[in-house]
């Protein structure tokens, strides 16, 4: 069956230049795809032209007048610019043209948005964002990113089950580990709202292998780590700032002089074969998890291949009906609460 | 005058072997240092053989019978171990025969151990624990680190003084930055307590920078970042994380086959000089801050070049004499707060 995939094509660093060859992109590697290009008409156009016709009805331009700022207050774009590039393509997931929604475009305004226009599934308080980082072995996934600063032990549960079966589906993995990001693995660790998800994570039925610490990321030690969006914000992009500083000293060093540079030369298939393997382009879509219907985030700064990768996780989410399996889960635990000892926290954390 | 360290020989991974070598290096490289090697005197003498008497009276063994294990619950390590190397170079700071103590031992039981003996300085509530870190441009300090799990804007406060005291003190500026650790730049992001927290920083008189994010700890957008514990115990941790990754990921790529072993021999003194640039050694020797008295915490895997770098931190924090001008600052404040405008958050911090 095809996915149709609605892309704000305005949003991000570079708008349509990158936004618009990325769905081409799709569209030509990926023949069961669709495309709705939503924006600005004539700036859309002008980088289709050659292509226009080539995919027929799988590529469709959407023309919407207003452009969501970068900084813009989210409440603001949410009430005041109904015909943005980004509310009519999340307006098309609401009315079912389009099975999955991606943006590169402000995140608040796209969670506020998205919230508004879909709603949350039912047992969802507060969606969360899902973003995937490279381990030792593998690949993690990381939420909450930032949506939610102040969580209670509750959210951080409906978290952990969001995260589950995203990986369950797109990664085929029967039952994902779940990890709670804390500052050591004793259970005795952390602050109250954390100890209170350990016991909810313990008795939720899920995989959960306890406490994780901020090395545990890109160790891979789970398939899920789970925590706050205030500090998870703050280790992903610690782990970005590093990540910067050691290309630069890399790069300042290989640049030195005469010889550095002939040692680089050498180097460089194997430079680049290290970078291929961290390449955080690759690991670009950040999933909005919660809400009745499929919306990523890609970076602002995605160039047209990261933009693809977005494109492609979205549709990827759609083809192995995450939204069900997420629902479901929830439909079950409600129904059916995993056995446990003293508190019954599932029903409330799902009511 | 001489600098007395006080040197807990038993913490950390390694004991004697790395410690009393550390030490040793300390003497022979700093002629206005003394250390007291505290512990098990015939492990400590067993490392000190052929240099017994080349110190004189600079060097000093002091016998104590307990070792505080790595796993153990603080409160016990308190309570139970009065004669442990720990409790007793702790002890050699209060009674004034030594300016500092260098422990590599358990975190928990070093910090709960130093407040029981030396207490706090008046004005503040919680040590808290600080860390320097590399940036593109320079170096970083941040704090908490994970003593405090939990904080109030006011700790927050408290935490931006004593981290300015020491920048100002031992990196010789006179007025450093110091950045809040937030979820982005603006003032209405983050929690409730954070957005607190920036109005006493922005009224207390330090040289306040505003809201950081996680990428400008290694950008070096400010001389000191503050957060609370379990926020910057996940970054610090997640960083080195993605550190130790990268480092096996080159590795791996470096070790894959005839060619690209030839080519890592050619780039090796370029890596090398790559390595020295982010040593994670030269920066060991976290300063627990708010106490009446010097500690310092090494890393537990700290090997003796790193651990040498810790006991240099402490013999620096006395030489320049960072406790007075601490208590100094929190006096003044408490004395006279900076002007502000509405609440007076500063007396209520220090009172």
């Amino acid at each position: 069956m095809r996915v149709t995939v609605a892309v704000d094509c305005m949003g991000g660093d570079h708008g349509p230049s990158v936004t618009v060859p990325a769905a081409l992109a799709l569209l030509r590697e990926d023949p069961a795809t669709a495309v709705i290009l939503v924006g600005l008409s004539s700036a859309i156009e002008s980088q289709i032209r050659r292509e226009q016709h080539a995919f027929g009805d799988r590529m469709v331009v959407r023309h919407a007048a207003e452009v969501v700022g970068m900084d813009e207050p989210p409440a603001l774009a949410m009430r005041s610019k109904k015909d943005s590039s980004m509310r009519v393509a999340i307006d098309l997931v609401k009315s079912g043209e389009a099975q999955a929604a991606v943006s590169a475009g402000n995140t608040g305004a796209l969670m506020a948005i998205s919230r508004f226009v879909l709603k949350t599934l039912p047992g969802i308080d507060r969606p969360a964002i899902a973003t995937i980082m490279p381990t030792e072995n593998g690949r993690v996934y990381v939420l909450d990113l930032g949506a939610n600063v102040d969580c209670s032990a509750e959210h951080l549960l409906q978290f952990g089950i969001m995260g589950a079966e995203l990986v369950s589906c797109v990664e085929h993995k029967a039952r994902p580990t779940v990890g709670l990001l804390n500052i050591g693995e004793e259970a005795i660790k952390g602050n109250e709202t954390v100890k209170q998800a350990a016991e909810l994570l313990r008795a939720s039925g899920l995989n959960f292998y306890g406490n994780v610490e901020g090395d545990d990321i890109f160790k891979g030690t789970t398939d899920v780590v789970v925590c706050d969006g205030f500090v998870g914000n703050v280790a992903l992009k610690t782990a970005e700032g590093l990540a910067q500083m050691i290309r630069k000293f890399l790069r300042a060093e290989f640049e030195r002089n005469f010889l550095t540079r002939i040692a680089a030369l050498i180097a460089l298939p194997v430079l680049n074969a290290f970078k291929r393997r961290v390449d955080h382009r690759s690991y670009n879509g950040a999933s909005l998890l919660g809400l009745r219907g499929i919306v990523l985030k890609s970076h602002g700064s995605a160039d047209a291949y990261a933009f693809e990768c977005a494109l492609r996780r979205g549709v990827e989410e759609v083809r192995t009906g995450m939204l069900a399996h997420i629902s479901e889960r929830l439909t079950q635990m409600h129904r059916a609460p995993a056995p446990q000892d003293e508190q019954p926290p599932i029903v409330q954390a799902v009511s």
